[in-house]
C-alpha cells in the first residue's frame, strides 16, 4: 500500500512524494518504509529520532517531524493508526504458504492441526488438539499438551514444555477510543518469541505484540493462568507464580521472581533479581536489583512487615 | 410436566388445579405457565407481584402468594428448586435437531465441532477444536480462535472476535446447600447473549445465566482470564481489564472501565463510565456515573492516593 | 534403576549394598525400595523416621540417616532429586497400554481423544475436544465438556461435572535453582484424584502432585479460572470461588469456603467450616474451625471489618 492510498483511507492531509510502505511500527522501531504515529506530545524525542518513512501525526505535532520523513495530518492520530492496523493484518491462515514442515522424531497427534507455513523441529510431542499457526515455528525437543495454541508467526524455543489449555500470541488487549465512547481495534500485528527450556503452565496467556515481540527469554518459569500482556520482556530465568498478570509494554530483567497473584502496571522496567511478593502491585519502575517488594501500593517487605503490625495496632 | 408430578418430585403439598409447567424462572420473570421459588422473606414483594403460575414457598412464605398463583409448599424451597431445575434441563446435544446451518463464505475448520441445530452467519471463521453447542446462534464476520467453546443456545453477534481457549456459557456457579453441608447443583438453563462488535481475549469464562440471559452488550472489550458470573450484565464499550471479575447478577451501564484484578460483589449495580482502578473491590451498588474508584474497601480514587499516603505515615 | 546407576546420574558417593529403586518418594511416603531426599535440616526428624530404601543427603544431613538405609551423599540434594526425576518420569502416552476400556452407555465424541490404558465408566458424556490420558480413569455418569484435559494417572470420580477448557493434572509448579539462578525442573510423577459428586468450572488449572496425590474430595464445587497447586487436599464440600488461589501441599477440612480471589500460601492446614471472604489471603494455618477470615495480613472478619473503619478514619 503505498502513502497516497493510506492517506485517502484515513482522510489525510498529504502532497509530498509517494512510495510504498511495508508495515507499521513504533516511533522508534519503524524503518525508512514503515509507518508510524504520535498520539501524545510526550513522544516528541521519539519523534525527532524516528527513521520511519512517514508518520501520522496532528496539527500539534507536525513541526516536529524531522527531515525526509513524510506527515500525514489527521485530527486523531491514534484512531486513524487503529483504522490502517486492519490493513496490514496477515491472514490468519494463508493457502499459498508452504506445507508445514516437521522435523525427525517429532510426534503429531491426528488431531493436533498444524497450519501451513509452520516448521516445528526435532523430536517434539504435539499433542491432541493443539493448534500450531501460520509461519509459528517450534525448536527441538519441545512438548506441547493438549489444546495449546499458537498463534501465527509465533516462535517457541528447544526444550521448552508448553501445558494444556494455553494460549501463546492472542491479540494483544489494544483498541482506540472515540469521543462516543467506541472502541476500534487495534490489529496486533507483532508476535510472541519464547526461548529456550521455558516452561508454562495451563491456561496462561501470552499476547502477541501490537508491533515487534513479546519476548519470554531463556529459562522461564510460567505457571498456570497467569497474563503477560503485548510487548512485554520476560528475562532470564524469571519465575511467575500462579494467577500473576504483567501488563502490556513492561521489561523485566533475569531472576525476577513474581509471586502469586502480584501484578505490574504497563510500560515499566523491573530491575534483575527482584522479588515481588504474592498479591504485591508495581506502579513504577524498580532500577535497584536484588531487592524483595510486597503491597498494593508497593514497597520494600521489610517496610510492608512493619506497616502491617502498625496497621494492627489501630484496633488495639 | 404438570403440577401433580413436580409436587410428587419435592414432596410439596399440593391440591389445586393441576396444569403443565413449561420452565423454571425468578419471581420477576416467570410467565403463567412458569414454575418460581421464594428462598427468603426479603423477597415478599416480588413474590405479590410475581406473574408465576405456580411457586414453591415454605410455611413462612405462603400467605403471600398471589390470587390465581398456586403454592407448592416445603420446608426448603431453595433445595428443592435445585431438585427440579435439573428436571427442566435441556439435553446438552440433541439428535432430533435439524442439521447446523452455515452461512456463505463461512470456513469451518474440519477439526471444529458444530453441534445439531447451531446457526452460522456469513463469512466467519470457525477455526479448529472449536466447539459450538446445539442451538447456539453466531452472526455475521465473526472468528471463533482455537478451541473456543460456546456451550448451547448461546449468540454471538456479528463483527465478534473470542480468543482461543476461551469459553461462553459453561454452567454458573449454582447450587443449594443442605445443614449437612451438602450441595445440589442449580441447573443452570438460561444462556448467554454477545451482542455485535465485542472482542474477547483467551482464556476468559463467561458463565450462562441460572434463568434468563448473561447479556454482553455492543463494542465490549474483554481481556484475558477474565470471570463473567451467571446473570450479569456488562453495558456496551464497557472494557473489562485481565484477571478481573464480575459476581453474579450484577449488572453495569455503558463504558465502565474495570481495571486488571478488580472485582465485584454479586448483585450489584455500577453506573455508566465509571471506572475502577487496578484491584479494586466493589461491594456495594454504585450510583453516581462518571466517577473513579480504587481500593478494598472501595472509595472514590483521590482519597485512595490520599489515604495511602497518610498510611505510609504510619512508620515514619 | 538401582542405586549404583543412581549414584553415578547425581555423581554421588555411594558404596554400599546395591538394589532396586522402584520410584521417589517424600520423606515420609518412601517405601523400603523407594529414593527420598532431604534438602533442609528442618526435615532431620523425617530422615530419621523415614521408611526409605535409600535418601539423598548432603555432608551435613547423612549422618541422621536410620540403620538400613542407604545415603547417597552429593553437594546439592535438591538439585539432584530434580536431574533423578526424569529418570523416574513415566512417558506421556505409551503404545504397549492396553486400549481404553469404554463402559455401557458413554458417549464419547469423535474428536475427542482418550489415550491407551484410560478406563471410562458408564452412561459418561465425553465431549469434543477432550482429552484423556494413559491410564486415567473416569467413574460413571461424569460430564467432560469440550477441551477439558485430562494428564495421564488422574481418577476423577462418578457424578462430576467439569466444564470447558479446564486441566486435570497438569505439571505441579516445581523446579530446582542453582547457584547461577537456573532452573531444573522436577518431574511431575503422582497424579490428581478428584472423588465423586464434584463440579468444576471452566479453565481452572488443578495441578498433579510432585510424588502422591492431589485431593479433591466428595462434593467439593469449584468455580472458573481457580489454582489448585500439586499436593493440595481440598475437604468434601468446600467451595473455590472463581479466581481463588492455592498454593501447593496446602490441605483443608470439610466446608471450608474461599471467596473470589482469595489465596493461601503453600504448606498450610485450614481448619473444617472456614469461610475466606473474598480477596482473602492466608500465610498461617487456620487451627479453630467455623470462623469467617478476611484481609491481607488475614484476621478475623470481625476485626477486619473494625480496622477498615479505623483507616477510613485516617483521612477525616
Amino acid at each position: 500500500m503505498d502513502l497516497i492510498q493510506i492517506a485517502s483511507i484515513i482522510g489525510a492531509e498529504f502532497d509530498g512524494e509517494n512510495f510504498e510502505i511495508t508495515g507499521m511500527n513504533t516511533l522508534k522501531d519503524a524503518s525508512k518504509t514503515e509507518l508510524s504515529f504520535v498520539s501524545n506530545s510526550k513522544y516528541l524525542k521519539d519523534i525527532q529520532n524516528s527513521n520511519a518513512g512517514a508518520i501520522i501525526v496532528d496539527n500539534n505535532t507536525k513541526e516536529y517531524i524531522p527531515d525526509g520523513c513524510r506527515a500525514l495530518v489527521v485530527d486523531f492520530p491514534y484512531w486513524q493508526m487503529a483504522t490502517l492496523s486492519k490493513y496490514f493484518a496477515p491472514k490468519i491462515e494463508d493457502e499459498t504458504l508452504p506445507h508445514a514442515k516437521i522435523g525427525e522424531g517429532t510426534q503429531i497427534s491426528q488431531k493436533a492441526e498444524i497450519a501451513k507455513g509452520a516448521v516445528i523441529g526435532k523430536n517434539c510431542m504435539i499433542m491432541a488438539h493443539v493448534y500450531i499457526g501460520a509461519n509459528a515455528f517450534i525448536g527441538d525437543n519441545t512438548v506441547l499438551y493438549p489444546s495449546v495454541t499458537v498463534y501465527r508467526d509465533c516462535k517457541i524455543g528447544s526444550g521448552c514444555i508448553i501445558h494444556a489449555n494455553t494460549t501463546v500470541g492472542s491479540d494483544g488487549f489494544g483498541f482506540a477510543t472515540n469521543k462516543m465512547g467506541e472502541h476500534k481495534k487495534i490489529y496486533q500485528n507483532g508476535n510472541v518469541v519464547i526461548e529456550d527450556d521455558v516452561e508454562i503452565g495451563s491456561s496462561t496467556a501470552i499476547d502477541r505484540a501490537a508491533f515487534g515481540t513479546t519476548l519470554i527469554k531463556k529459562g522461564v518459569r510460567i505457571d498456570n493462568l497467569v497474563q503477560v500482556g503485548h510487548n512485554c520482556v520476560i528475562g532470564e530465568y524469571s519465575v511467575l507464580v500462579s494467577q500473576s498478570g504483567i501488563s502490556g509494554s513492561t521489561t523485566m530483567g533475569r531472576n525476577v521472581v513474581m509471586g502469586g497473584q502480584s501484578a505490574t502496571a504497563g510500560h515499566l522496567s523491573i530491575a534483575p533479581f527482584t522479588t515481588l511478593a504474592a498479591r504485591s502491585g508495581v506502579t513504577k519502575s524498580i532500577q535497584k536489583s536484588g531487592l524483595t517488594f510486597a503491597g498494593f501500593p508497593l514497597m520494600e517487605h521489610r517496610l510492608w512487615l512493619k506497616l502491617q503490625a502498625k496497621i494492627a495496632k489501630l484496633i488495639q
